[in-house]
């Protein structure tokens, strides 16, 4: 691509160091911003730069927060004493858009992977003990992928935990609502047998 | 979706104004920021910032341009004398990219569409025509869509050059170099027979 303009080269090559954004999207969004007005262009640079500058992590859940403690871990009409586990803030973002989750979270920052050299200590599961330890959790569940990692992590944690005294429950498997049953894979399948639960009537 | 940080909301939001971009591929891009350094997320706001501040209009062709004059319209290797006359930015970029062009351009700012209400006083056609009443241009080639607006344009654009000894060429239409004949559109295969050139063997 051959520019006439070194300031729209730059613009272009910021643009295009984002994931999935190649060089003629990113041709594409600068020459849109040219087109609106220069205080959108202004806006836009500043919330990223609010965004980068101000935030942190929450010292207790380590959610992504404005503050030092997050506004879930906060909100004070949430259950403080069920905790959910997670890999990071998109899955515990996931959790959130559902609503049907209203205690607080743990974010792991990533699960235990011996072959990527991820050990225990480079996760947030001290902190998580200390939560523990506290005796400010009753339940944590583990909704975490039920990768061989994931179920290395769930196992490493239940170990940790349960003699704590917390309850550990992991989240359910099964075929999908509205998941044909001949498109599920076998495991789920299989698993979803196995684990059947009574038909309660409507 | 739900955000615990009004922060990352709002650069979020900001992210998804632009076109193609939805919520979920703007939170995607925020977090690729968090994960960077600061310094990028500063670079990549300055870089806007600085293309926003500094991008001008070449006072000749109205191309996008750092200063008064554009790159091109400055480059002493360019035949000032061959002028291709394009719609838009976009337009051309393209024909900067295949490398075959190096003369000077003028860029319209649109074309003739009274459906749009836009007339020639709308568009960048009095200054074409002070560029060849000066006697600079010995050729201008219309690299106009071949739609019935754009053929209104060149209709009128050649009214106004060729009695100021202006001639005027248009690109050649006909089938794609690797196109298949029976996935050509019927207007453009037949033309391109009305059209044909001499086997030049090779």
């Amino acid at each position: 691509m051959t520019f006439s303009s070194k300031l729209i080269e730059k613009a272009v090559e910021a643009f295009a160091t984002l994931p999935g954004i190649g060089r003629k999207t990113a041709l594409r969004l600068v020459l849109h911003l040219l087109k609106q007005e220069k205080s959108n262009t202004e806006q836009f640079a500043n919330a990223l730069m609010a965004m980068r500058e101000g935030i942190r992590e929450c010292i207790q859940c380590h959610n992504l927060s404005d503050d030092e403690v997050c506004q879930i871990c906060t909100d004070p009409r949430r259950d403080k004493s069920l905790v959910c586990v997670v890999e990071n803030i998109r899955d515990l973002m996931a959790i959130e858009d559902t609503g049907q989750f209203r205690g607080l979270y743990h974010v792991l920052g990533g699960i235990i992977s011996p072959i990527e050299g991820i050990g225990p200590s480079d996760l947030n599961i001290d902190s998580l003990a200390i939560r523990a330890q506290k005796g400010d959790i009753r339940e944590a569940i583990m909704a975490i992928s039920p990768t061989i990692e994931g179920e290395t992590t769930i196992f490493y944690l239940s170990k940790k935990l349960q003699p704590l005294g917390v309850q550990i429950s992991t989240i359910a498997r099964g075929v999908s609502f509205g998941g044909d049953l001949e498109y599920a894979d076998e495991l789920t399948l299989g698993r979803s047998i196995v684990t059947r639960t009574p038909y309660a009537g409507r």
